[in-house]
């Protein structure tokens, strides 16, 4: 089947799979904890040989390592699988109730989105999580993995879509494509898809939003921030601000830019910057920086640039203000950071800062959908609209209208004498 | 200005007017109610002009009416102005609140979406709610109006923004622009502007929607179906259909194709058939309903056309799943109804049928934002993202994740022994 053929399928199987019990959903997910174990071997065997193709095409130890999928990776998938049957089903939920008038009540109904379009790295463990999020939340998923894991998506996929069969799943709800052209070929069915999420690199992702008229829920650039504020308690700040920096460098939550309080300048430039070169971090400082401590000049570019590397830019301002400026002007809306010893301007840096992610003493590093609780992430979103920072089940989600009338009709709440509505709230469910 | 300078002065203006108090934007309000009536004469007399000007361009008199902003429409305006100063402030709201660990907690907090973009019809009473409305909600607004409106239009923008002024809003949080090359450069600004809402034509949506890569809430089309099931109350259906395609033709929410159950068609067709022809009715139908009714043959493009006139598609099903297929294949995913005599099965059509507003026994008429008790409306959204069906003050808003910490860093977190999470849900609002 092409693209076009594989997401009409997956529309048409939405439908019904939005409308799937919670009983059936959670028995499909049984069944694929089951089958994942029962085909364990096969699991293995895949896996190995996108291990052994990866190592001779020489790929880096940290990708080899995502790329492993072995017995442990497939008793977490498993323990995930669990927990997500344990989450209560989210499709259904009645939001907001209302009686318009008597006998004509409307009800806010949260229902599934339709068909999510994935585009994920080469971890094969994304792709179980991935498509049982969609499936407990009902949305019918088709998926691109990364090519070094085909070997491993493919059985994962089929065995997946089986034991979907045998619990009574819509045949289509889930598929796998593999290569670039389907990925074009995703991006131009605006009328079959109705969200794309990518998870990769910032050009990449860049070059998803820039093709296609699909709504794409994630992010681009992650340039995050620390600020240290006036008083803040240096020894906090320097283990805030090494912690976001260093703990994992590669990933979008960790900090690129430190900004420093001028009054406090003097005293915490020196001390972090004895921890950040014991982690082997570069500093790019601006010429007031440069005059404190030892480091690299910074460019106008530095404020721009995600490094994901040991390499911190460090810039010394006036104010709160002046930080929160140089955040709203540089960053990419994802995750900033106050270190400060006053809450009230804590609050103000978080009402000011137009990030989806604002932290008070703390590292930017929490910004993540299992330390947020929200159980597995489906990508860490900079949208402004629908759903912002980590995302879990509930950004797969929306709602429907839905009107219980009596022979209700318009014409009667229209004209000289129009009746009235009574808007009045009501305390329940929608009848189902 | 030209439009980027107005966009970036409005972006300015949003991240301060996120932050405004509610006290700072009611008496924003109403100041602007206060000059409205103060500058009642000059608005009259712009108003007149644009009138007369219209009138020697031979506007049509429905568009001519709604070009209109007397004494009653300013009256009206204050009003809205009035009833939106008692609504609760929908920023600052917290979603929820979890603690990660001891002295480590999540708040999800409610904030304006930034920088909206609305091109409007010839309404001027639309200027003083979309800006009113974002007012409220703390979201910057850039206008665009019809050209026939432009002199009252003007007037408006300048006694809202002055009375903004005053009240101490921030500089630049309205602008209106007016001319088709201001809109083209509107679309391009998506570092600026985080969200489009075009009011009018299809076509005109269609062409915003395809131009664009900032979000864009909407409808193009809007083909409303009302289902006629093999149970459903005759005399109830017939009332149904009749308002549903005729209370006003012109707009997004009448029906424009009427589905029949088979077994209900040879009672229920003459009847409808008679009610709508008193209204003037052209009845397009398919061969099995030419075999019952006295009609013109249906082409497969009816089904699909949003006629916007006293024109009816009619077609019969052979079941509800039939019904249900059609208007998810036909559909534009805006209204759709069911009339039966069973709620079971209004449920299966409400659960299977794609569509933002689902219907049960009422006119397909009551989706509208004023209806369902959301106060002003922004527009209807067909959207599968962020916001569905009538949009109100709700559909402007987002939320931030706010995280107060105490040093916690995510290296205790990590590694041999981690610290656990406690993900506990707190039962407090965000300590602002």
């Amino acid at each position: 089947m092409d693209m076009q053929q594989l997401a009409q399928r997956a529309k048409a199987a939405a439908i019904h799979l939005a409308a799937a019990g919670t009983d059936t959903k959670n028995r499909a997910l049984e069944e694929i904890a089951r089958a994942l174990k029962a085909r364990s071997a096969d699991i293995l065997a895949a896996n190995t040989r996108d291990m052994e193709r990866s190592e001779q095409q020489r790929l880096s130890a940290p990708l080899l390592k995502r790329l492993r999928f072995d017995d442990a990776k497939i008793t977490e998938a498993c323990l995930g699988l669990q927990s997500l049957i344990r989450l209560p089903d989210p499709v259904g939920m009645t939001l907001s109730a209302l009686e318009l008038d008597q006998g004509l009540e409307l009800y806010k109904v949260t229902c599934p989105i339709g068909v999510i379009g994935v585009i994920f790295e080469s971890r094969p463990d994304a792709l179980v999580q991935i498509s049982s999020l969609c499936l407990k939340s009902g949305n019918a998923v088709l998926l691109k993995g990364g090519s070094e894991a085909a070997e491993t998506n493919r059985i994962l996929t089929d065995v997946i879509a089986e034991a979907g069969d045998r619990a009574g799943l819509p045949n289509g709800w889930l598929a796998l494509v593999e290569t670039r052209e389907d990925v074009t070929g995703m991006l131009a069915l605006d009328r079959l898809i109705d969200l794309i999420v990518p998870r990769g690199s910032n050009a990449f992702v860049q070059h998803i939003m820039n093709h296609t008229n699909i709504p794409v829920l994630g992010h681009a650039d992650g340039i995050c921030h620390v600020f240290v504020d006036r008083d803040a308690e240096p020894e906090m700040a320097a283990r805030i601000a090494v912690d976001s920096k260093c703990q994992y460098v590669a990933v979008c939550n960790a900090a690129e830019t430190l900004l420093v309080h001028e009054d406090i300048a003097e005293i915490f430039l020196p001390r972090v910057h004895q921890a950040l070169v014991a982690k082997g971090v570069e500093i790019r400082g601006c010429n007031r920086t440069a005059a404190v401590i030892d480091c690299r000049p910074a460019t106008p570019e530095d404020w721009a640039t995600e490094h994901l590397d040991l390499t911190l830019s460090v810039r010394i301002v006036d104010s709160l203000e002046a930080a929160i400026d140089h955040i709203n002007t540089y960053g990419s809306g994802h995750t900033d950071v106050i270190v400060s010893g006053d809450p009230d301007r804590g609050v103000r840096f978080m009402n000011h800062v137009d990030s989806a992610d604002v932290f008070y003493n703390c590292s930017s590093r929490f910004s993540d959908g299992f330390r947020f609780g929200l159980g597995a992430e489906v990508g860490i979103s900079t949208n402004k609209i629908h759903a912002r920072g980590p995302v879990g089940m509930e950004g797969l989600m929306i709602y429907q209208w839905r009107l219980m009338g009596d022979g209700h009709i318009v014409a009667d709440y229209s004209g000289q004498t129009p009746r009235p509505f009574t808007h009045r709230k009501l305390d329940k469910p929608f009848p189902a």
